[in-house]
């Protein structure tokens, strides 16, 4: 199934899009939210494929509005680094004045605050009394629907509740001025577009065949298939949750691949009114436009 | 007013301490919880007033058993690194094979898992499985209570809902095995005790003259003045809300003196059954024990 958040006055309702990502059956709000399926387990997930194959009436995708598939946020989203190799060597490059770095023999972990997250047509905000270098990054992101702790790497992907597409918008000059420690040049309000909706892990076969891309208005700048990663999703998802409870609802981004504004020659960011197109094969995609928005 | 959580059969109560610290007077569960006072703004601060002062009778504090403080997170505990000179410099030299690092001109930030937290008596969780660097850092820690994005540095101390103890306990091999980012070893579950209780803002002088000290096993190891930090709460509080909001609730740490284990001549982690006590002048003291438990 793919589960969206269908903006109504009433406030979002669960969307259930059909495998043709062309039409949409808008359920009714006493099912709750997405945020309320995640966290319910098979039977809130059953409950919705009934409401979906019981409801008469479905409409075309365009006619309703998009939240992100996910309001309700147990702790920060966490996040990946340097994941993808390409990406990891073309980051080393613009360390200017640091030694290279090896690359880690465990992935890298940091956060992103929930007040990021946008809709997936939602504006990405900018402020460039903020920063000057505003910087895109796709990624792969998952929810977890069942909980755990120090998950063994062969259960792990039975841990994910459902996939979706996230861009991990930076702030370079943040993430340096900071120690080094990338929450802040991560965390700025409005500027992550998640969804367009949630995949369930039943519908995706082998998720290393999924390919991620990036566009900046109209010119592809990142392109990678998932099983490029350096670790593997059910590593990524092993390895943080050693020692460390992951619970339903929690939500992991995966990592971007090379092709970043910050890593080109030469460097090229993000600026008022860029069209931001981020998409990963059978998950949808997500279409943003930046915009200047006054955040200091 | 100095709120704490006491443990019952029906959940946590508020406790309210008296001036000296001797006594408490526990309300009735109706009244909700701390976190709900944290949220409730100055109408549910007053409530708990006129609650505990119509209250007819008080306990001695040694008689009721206190949680953490708070337990209900809108996001990951925000965490400030280096922020004590001496701290600083001396977790330099131990960068072993890497290069030093210039103070930063802003302050670290990173996060911790809401599962990291336990009660100010509770055990901390240990287990050499998953580390064997576990080290102490005595901190002040602070919960927000009026939202804010972009606070400017003046009006910061009037967003503080109040002050409370906390140990970051870290796990010194995890931090530096994840790429450099220290979400990871920052955030094992049960292995940060907050509290004892919440001192509200309007309780503290000047929050520079506090005096924050670490005993493990009765030796002294850390021993500052929050005024010898190198950034203020308010830069703090500040230099965090830029681009992104503090919401009431959001809990921020504000970095810990030197002396770490980490950092001694030869160097100090803690060890299954070690007593860990933290203390802050007039904030109170947390007293803990280091215990095994099975984490992976």
């Amino acid at each position: 199934m793919r589960l969206a958040a269908v903006r109504s006055e009433s406030g979002p309702r669960i969307g259930v899009v059909s495998d043709d990502l062309e039409r949409i059956v808008v359920l009714d709000p006493a099912l709750g939210t997405v945020d309320d399926v995640v966290r319910g387990g098979r039977p809130a997930l059953e409950e919705v494929r009934a409401a979906a194959a019981a409801a008469g009436s479905s409409v075309a995708i365009g006619e309703v509005e998009l939240d992100a598939p996910l309001r309700r946020f147990n702790r920060d989203v966490l996040c990946t680094g340097w994941n993808y190799l390409d990406h990891f060597y073309e980051s080393q490059g613009k360390r200017e004045g640091q030694d290279p770095v090896a690359m880690p023999d465990h992935p890298a972990f940091f956060t992103k605050g929930p007040d990021t997250v946008v809709g997936p047509m939602d504006d990405i905000a900018f402020d460039e009394d903020l920063s000057s270098k505003w910087d895109y990054e796709a990624e792969l992101a998952l929810v977890i629907g069942t909980e755990g702790r120090s998950i063994p790497e062969a259960d792990a992907l039975d841990h994910v509740f459902g996939y979706f597409v996230a861009n991990d918008v930076s702030q370079r000059d943040l993430q340096r001025a900071h120690g080094g420690q990338w929450l802040k040049g991560k965390s700025i309000d409005q500027t992550m577009p998640i969804g367009p909706w949630i995949t369930t892990a039943d519908e995706i076969g082998d998720v290393a065949d999924l390919v991620i891309e990036c566009r900046v208005n109209d010119v592809l700048v990142q392109h990678a298939t998932v099983g490029q990663m350096a670790f593997t999703i059910a590593r990524v998802i092993a390895e943080l949750s050693r020692g460390m409870t992951l619970r339903p609802g929690d939500v992991v981004l995966t990592g971007t691949p090379s092709g970043i504004g910050n890593a080109r020659e030469p460097q090229v960011f993000l600026q008022d009114g860029d069209r931001v197109v981020t998409g990963i094969s059978t998950l949808g995609t997500l279409v943003n436009t930046v915009r200047r928005t006054a955040l200091v």
